[in-house]
């Protein structure tokens, strides 16, 4: 029984789920269409029937979690990882039931890394021997294992890690050690209290030379009792900033001897004995994995900004704030007529900061769906030996993950703080997608340093394509390759200049291409010049190529939603395109999100655009005409119709303000009377830290009644 | 005894000590005089009196911190809360005192409000019965107070409250009353379970009529023991991004009856028995107190911000990675000279995310002291009856608000994200200074919805200046208003060019002053035309008006920098400018800080100074390597020592990663064997959740060693 007890009021009028329904009721389009659209039916069939059994699962409760410190965290999780793996089992889930159950749960937690990064290091890199010593049990949970990379000292400098993995030929064994406090493994999901195997990468060294960083699986807790093996040191690295239901753990290695089978050997391998080292084939087999990784982390990217905007977008349908006096809101109820605060999202400032967080979503899932279909063409290219698609992929996959990640992490708290200071509570969700999404802008690949392999790849084509309009081949992969499209097209005319006279000509895709194409032609060329010729230190570039990257990854985002919502990108064999089940009004909302997503783009930074002649500066002005015109008329009357087709249940929003029936308030209140504190009228430290004060000799009838 | 042993290993070399030693000795100017010109001697004095006494008392020990879930940091708050109070008492405090102590423990706590908020609104507003009656006892802590303004559905517009205080004229009291859950009194720190009076902002109905929100002073919490009093629910609001030591509560009455002296009645009142209202005089006087709450917040910017700085600079002098191979970084040791990993400061792209942040923080500086001395004159004149500051302070001190806080919270986040995947540990400091500042966006005016004041000053400002030109008066305030100088001399020609041809030009401030003025007067005469010729609603603006005061509140910050250094800010009366101690290199270095800060600005979002016709896209590419030269030439030596000028103890950043010494790991793995976690070897869950996959019959000698 809490001591806060829930007022029987309702909230003024006008009421959350009238507000919403109306909303609904304003949609174009039909919002199942665009979530099809979005997921395909398969994804939207299996979230309903994935959701029926998670929902109903106590270990897979969210309504403490906003309350939890991390060491109940961490326990639940423990709880939660046990109960899934045990109802896949029962359940007989694919490995796509399973990771769409994590999404739904959105928890991550100790047993995580084993199925995420090393049960598929395995995959790729044992041997037959290996995959029953080491596979066989992994997937049957008897091993746990982690991948333990990171070191305290390195991230990603992965070529710089400092444990050594010395092979002993006398014993055919190796020693894991670690040299320095540097070369702690440190940050290693899952190895803090769970894992029982981890695989380290550490420096082989054989025959007295070091070859650098491979794979060993090697054991670290007792299968026994789960206690350390000698020779291993481990624990967990303490709190973050989120994530804290996962153990990342830390490691060190004392002359730790480990059989030579250790060492994941598909790729390269020692000989017995002589200890001498068997090459790996092209390593270049290895990019793929990244690509894949990074091309998931845009569909993540896609994700999490999708239930902030959905939980900031219906919130601002719901509060009011002011009353707009150009043009005030009326309530008519009981025949009366009331002028009410006007709805923030009707206000343009609330506009420009949500719409074109809508658009990313969409720009983002285009673009997720296209890298995955790359990625899997370029798997199958490789299998025949063709590499072509491979650098290109590297490249823009590198630029896109530090793109798409940075806009991700800066839209949600955007979102967070659209919500005024209820986007500060945890009760509305945010903090927690806030919190937990926050290191995809440093893992796999900083966000900074990744952006020099876009620049390099871009360079390098530039470079390759103006010898060749040199040798006389104008018309190079120009219709193949959308970069030598848009360099072509720069150098054909470097002084190309946009033609548009008035606001309805920004509505035209192929305008907004080339202003992003030429844009991003013109830093290259700026960046080559450098260079090359003026013979700059790449250091002293290093600002300019992530501009590079930044322009040149707007421009496939804004390439891919143009193409997409058109039916004009490829599909994987076999697959229907899903732009081709949309009826004219989808197409007609999609359109409308599409030119606000390049519009916004160029009005929000127009610097760069000015900067490479394309626009000038009457035209930006002209283009913010067409982007106030996007949110004011078209996507406004949109807006919850938008976040509706994102199909997010309640259960995984886990917020009092952005739930479906728009109940914010009660919701909320009803969460605050949860809070621990509150289940005593007094709190704990009355009596030692508070009534010294105000009641220091204890007084009877002491009340403030009385004073007055 | 931990479960986790620190294994007894050096970081590999180079040492952390080391490399911050050599940085140090390479800084052009005395640490100790920066830090004098930022605070003044008194306040280092202060700091370091105060610093003695708080480090030895356990009540303020921070290394439970980053490791205590909601409940313990509240329990531990109030403990500290009481301690601090009775310290103060025992060493009799001044408030200066008090206020810097809580700088230094940095904790907001559940006692905090009662003495920011609470206390200042007794003293503005009380009369003399009420001083007697609520201040003195608040004073001493009998009364322990909290402000209750902001509702469940209202917050930056005050005049929409809905809780009611109606005058009962039968029993002279008022009624207290929460007619919808909307209503509720939400997010009031120090209410939830501390406070026993709350200041509570409530619409005055007397009479039969509204007269909007009043502070009425009422008990909630029995003087006795601590229980609500019949008529009054309230409680904790739940847990926050941050802020969890300060129990934000909620409120409700139920038709709570206080007699007539609970109104604060020293500027409107009732009149007994009748209940007419007397009304206030002149409202403006108000506006005093949000200036210097909104001053202070300028410098609360610029301590958060210096805290991240500090943190990230020294590690990013200590961290290293890759090896540049334009010019590889060797290290001599034991006659031996190896290649080292190259520190990531010297990395561009690090010096252009963190050096612009340093130079903030001094541009900080400098316009929050001027905004303090702005504050106390507009004082003075306004006790004499002159209002001619208010206007201007009032719009000046929204636009500021809303910018530096919005500069600092980015640049919080932008200095955790530059310490990589160690940002995201809570032992960087890091994440508990981003959580905590993050509300500074919305209180005190939402950072949108502020910019609308300045917009409207400025925009009045300047229909006045070009009605008094039209009238012949060209030179109006020219050369004491330096608004009405910039929007004056873009009149006289709106068509102005810089005249920069080479790098060195744009070190000349002039020149910068100039791009900043004339880039805000364009916006200013471009709204204006909109609003009053083509007749544009304001809702349609708001885009662009929160683009003028970014734009206006940018040329104060660099014209403050500007002229701070160079001693030709006014000072207040008989102050000594800190300037005129500088020695000529201290002058020097802030001079590089003051060009960077203008030149970034520009560099980093060039669009509206290239609209604005004064610079063109060859001088933004010149200007571009202005500040490279800046930042590799000029601010990398000193980049250490800036920091170190924060005057930052240990104690106040509590962080492994950004300590003065350097031991960067060897605090960070200590740190960690503190971890709760860490306590046991194997895990609590384990029998439960792990044991039944990886050993389900419980087997003896079960280990890996036996199956390889």
């Amino acid at each position: 029984m809490s001591a806060l007890r829930f007022p029987n009021l309702p909230p003024s009028e006008p009421q959350g789920c009238d507000l919403l329904a109306e909303e609904r009721a304003k949609t174009t389009f039909s919002v199942h269409e665009l979530s099809t659209f979005l997921y395909g039916d398969a994804f939207l069939e299996r979230q309903a029937r994935l959701l029926a059994l998670i929902e109903k699962e106590p270990a897979f409760d969210k309504s403490k979690r906003h309350f939890s410190g991390r060491s109940e965290l961490f326990a639940a999780a423990l709880r939660k990882d046990h109960t899934l793996i045990k109802l896949a089992q029962q359940q007989k889930w694919t490995p796509e039931d399973f990771g769409h159950a994590e999404q739904l749960i959105e928890e991550p937690g100790p047993f995580g890394l084993h199925r995420v990064m090393f049960m598929p290091t395995l995959v790729s890199q044992c041997t037959e021997e290996q995959v029953e010593k080491f596979l066989k049990p992994a997937l049957r949970y008897e091993i746990i294992g982690c991948y333990a990379q990171t070191e305290l000292g390195h991230g990603s400098n992965v070529q710089g890690i400092e444990t050594t993995a010395t092979y002993i030929p006398e014993t055919d064994e190796f020693e894991i050690h670690t040299p320095y406090l540097t070369a702690s493994k440190w940050w290693i999901g899952g190895l803090g209290k769970t894992a029982n195997h981890a695989a380290v990468m550490a420096r082989l060294i054989t025959a007295g030379k070091d070859y650098g960083p491979h794979a060993f699986v090697v054991p670290i807790r007792s299968m026994e009792d789960h206690t350390l093996l000698p020779g291993v040191m481990a624990g967990d690295i303490g709190p973050k900033l989120g994530y804290n239901a996962t153990d990342n753990g830390c490691m060190w290695f004392d002359h730790y001897r480990v059989p030579r089978i250790s060492m994941l050997a598909k790729h390269s391998s020692i000989k017995p004995g002589s200890g001498e080292y068997i090459k790996p084939p092209n390593a270049k087999l290895s990019y793929g994995t990244m690509v894949f990784v990074r091309a998931g982390l845009i569909g993540t990217a896609r994700r999490h900004t999708a239930k902030a905007v959905t939980i900031a977008t219906r919130y601002s349908a719901i509060r009011r704030q002011f009353v707009d006096k150009d043009s005030p809101k009326k309530l008519s109820k009981q025949q009366q007529q009331m002028v009410v605060e006007t709805p923030v999202l009707d206000y343009t400032t609330q506009q420009y900061r949500l719409f074109p967080i809508i658009a990313a979503v969409y720009a983002l899932s285009l673009t997720s769906s296209e890298m995955v279909r790359l990625y899997y063409l370029n798997v199958k290219n490789m299998a025949s030996g063709d590499f072509s698609l491979l650098a290109d992929l590297h490249a823009s996959s590198s630029g896109l993950k530090s793109l798409t990640t940075t806009m991700a992490a800066a839209n949600i708290e955007e979102c967070r703080r659209a919500c005024g200071g209820h986007g500060y509570s945890n009760f509305s969700g945010l903090p927690t997608i806030l919190r937990d999404y926050a290191p995809n802008v440093t893992w796999e690949g900083d966000n900074y340093i990744l952006t020099q392999q876009t620049g390099r790849d871009l360079f390098k084509s530039f470079r390759d394509l103006v010898s060749k309009r040199a040798a006389g081949k104008m018309n190079t992969d120009r219709n193949t390759n959308p970069t030598l499209a848009y360099l072509n097209t720069y150098l054909d005319n470097p002084n190309l200049k946009c033609l548009a006279t008035m606001v309805s000509d920004f509505y035209n895709p192929e305008l907004q291409l080339a202003a992003f194409g030429h844009r991003s032609a013109s830093i290259i060329v700026r960046i080559v010049h450098a260079l090359d010729v003026q013979k700059r230190s790449w250091n002293s570039m290093l600002v300019d190529v992530y501009n590079a990257s930044v322009a040149h990854c707007q421009f496939i985002l804004v390439r891919n939603f143009i193409l997409g919502i058109r039916g004009q990108l490829p599909q994987p064999d076999g697959d229907v395109d899903p732009a081709s089940a949309l009826s004219p009004a989808s197409k007609e909302a999609l359109k409308d999100l599409s030119d606000l997503f390049a519009l916004h783009t160029i009005h929000k930074e127009p610097g760069q655009f000015l900067m490479s002649g394309y626009l000038d500066s009457q035209q930006v002005l002209l283009l913010g005409e067409a982007v106030l015109e996007l949110m004011e008329k078209k996507i406004r009357p949109n807006a919850v119709g938008f976040v509706d087709a994102f199909a997010f249940p309640d259960y995984i929003l886990n917020s009092a303000i952005g739930a479906f029936d728009g109940r914010v308030y009660e919701r909320y209140v009803e969460m605050a009377t949860r809070e621990p504190l509150n289940q005593k009228e007094v709190v704990e430290g009355y009596e030692q830290y508070v009534r010294p004060f105000t009641n220091p000799k204890g007084l009877k009838g002491h009340t403030m009644q009385a004073r007055l």
